[in-house]
């Protein structure tokens, strides 16, 4: 697998990988999903979430993946929900979602909250109902989720490789670029910075037992700059920095800026950020002397003091970073004229 | 991270690689799940299930993963413990489960099939209860469920690296040696072939936008021979084999049938496994000439004819496998004087 390392541009990945077969089926149901809200006046926002895969194999046994249960996307999209947007979630197959995040499998099995009624009669099969000490949580989740349907204010749709995720991710917001600036991007997912491109993948298995493994992979296209250039204009834009090393947090932050051009940053810390993050942005001062471009960061931190579980009683911090983005993007929309 | 590749013996692996924090702590919950069933005679299978993953870093951000949702083990689990037997239910964090496996928050959303009822009297919350057309199915994997808790048959506990799982691996199958020839091992998790050293790993996130990434992996040790012939000797071992290339099968399953010394392989090709599996084991036929050994290869297979959700009225290979190795087990358990 020691091939000739490739740099790819982000055109040169479209005109070389293959784009996901359902691909077409996914943009006319995200096409339908924002005519019918740019109908109703609603703002739109995208919000990717979970980590992206790198196969190894086209019979696909082992690949590369990122960190993420999706915790960070689904929470947001949530609150996004709740502020009034309608929401695409686009999210990494099996990763968390909203709603359902808060009855994980592992930690809160729903099954663990239901009870077979005596039944009424034999013929019938008994009534199953949720026990009475969870009704009060659940209630809560579950009347938000039946608005939130009949509303039809969210849209789901799933990738799993890196390749689907790019491809998705044009077509989408080629698709919300009809908004202008009532489409906002959060970009949350957790994409991969390296791939295999397809031509270099082995058909079968890699084989053990034949030595080590070593693997080569290409850099992923920096497809931020298309998606603020070209495929959506006018959209407000939010990426992540996810870091390890605090020192690298704010410098990568600004240097996205810098290159890319949206409009913020969020940087967060691996072990952080469930209570920390930063917003970075640039900010224009216009004095006698002319104009002078600075970058502003402002930091957001929750007080993580009680242990209820997740989502109820315990404050979540994407109810914060949601509400200050619904607030700039408020601002953003006004500003247009 | 072009280090020297160094060969690791299962001696010297678990020598040099850390053990995980919760061992112990699992352990001890084991030894007490297995006491009590060889109390009241029961057999104990340990299933292993879902992939393990490589970190590339000390603070994860990436990592290698083996391709695999647990379905084959969480249905397997369910059929064990239908069987009679006390299930020690070894898998991927998230990966499937028995019982709640029935209901993917992707594909079969429980919040779509509760129902909010009027409620009684404006002071208590409304009751939450199971929407008619859903009972009959839910209500035949809740009486299971609660059974099998009633009985304390399922034991789960929970992996993420492949470090993880061959310490618990070990350490598990050493607890369950009391159980003699009562002891089976159903080794379905999709285990890497390839890690890396604690004492290679990057500390931080790996940067981009400096090249192309390498990665060069060290072969995992074969744990296999040591489980067999020294944690547990006398415990009924299965393992799997999954190829995607269908002439590899038979040969790979006969290899590791030599090689280790265990009692069956079940191969399993990628896209066929879940309507055909072949399972593979050594017989011995003694005649006038002597004794001599050769490879038995029984195929199981079924009709995958209609569309039902998954679990219900289709049927499950699953079901076949276990029928096959309960059957086969006692065998081993009656001949063991």
């Amino acid at each position: 697998m020691h091939a000739q390392p490739t740099t790819f541009s982000a055109e040169s990945y479209f005109a070389t990988q293959p784009p996901p077969p359902t691909l077409q089926d996914d943009v006319d149901k995200v096409r339908l999903f924002v005519e019918k809200h740019a109908r109703e006046g609603r703002s739109v926002v995208l919000v990717t979430s979970g980590g992206t895969t790198v196969p190894l194999e086209l019979n696909v046994v082992r690949f590369l993946d990122n960190f993420s249960a999706g915790t960070r996307g689904a929470t947001s999209a949530e609150y996004f929900l709740k502020a009034g947007y309608a929401v695409i979630f686009m999210h990494r197959q099996f990763s968390l979602q909203p709603f359902s995040r808060h009855y994980s499998h592992s930690t809160n099995p729903f099954l663990d909250f239901l009870d077979i009624d005596p039944p009424e009669n034999v013929a019938v099969p008994p009534r199953i109902s949720v026990t009475p000490n969870k009704r009060t949580d659940l209630l809560q989740v579950l009347t938000a989720y039946k608005k939130v349907h009949e509303l039809g204010a969210l849209h789901s749709l799933t990738f799993v490789t890196i390749n689907d995720y790019l491809w998705l991710l044009r077509a989408v917001s080629q698709e919300m670029a009809v908004l202008k600036r009532k489409a906002m991007f959060y970009l949350a997912a957790a994409v991969s910075d390296f791939f295999l491109p397809q031509q270099k993948m082995s058909e079968h298995k890699i084989q053990s037992g034949k030595g080590n493994l070593s693997i080569e992979m290409d850099q992923v296209p920096k497809i931020l700059k298309p998606l603020v250039d070209e495929w959506t204009p006018g959209g407000y834009i939010i990426s992540f920095k996810l870091e390890t090393d605090q020192n690298l947090l704010l410098p990568k932050a600004r240097q996205a800026l810098e290159r890319y051009g949206h409009q913020v940053v969020i940087g967060n810390d691996l072990h952080r950020r469930k209570f920390e993050v930063v917003f970075v942005s640039k900010t224009r001062a216009t004095d006698a002397s002319g104009t002078a471009e600075s970058f502003a960061e402002d930091w957001l931190r929750i007080d993580l003091h009680n242990n209820a579980p997740a989502g109820f009683a315990e404050k979540e911090i994407e109810e914060d970073i949601i509400a200050e983005l619904v607030k700039r993007h408020s601002h953003w929309i006004e500003n247009s004229v």
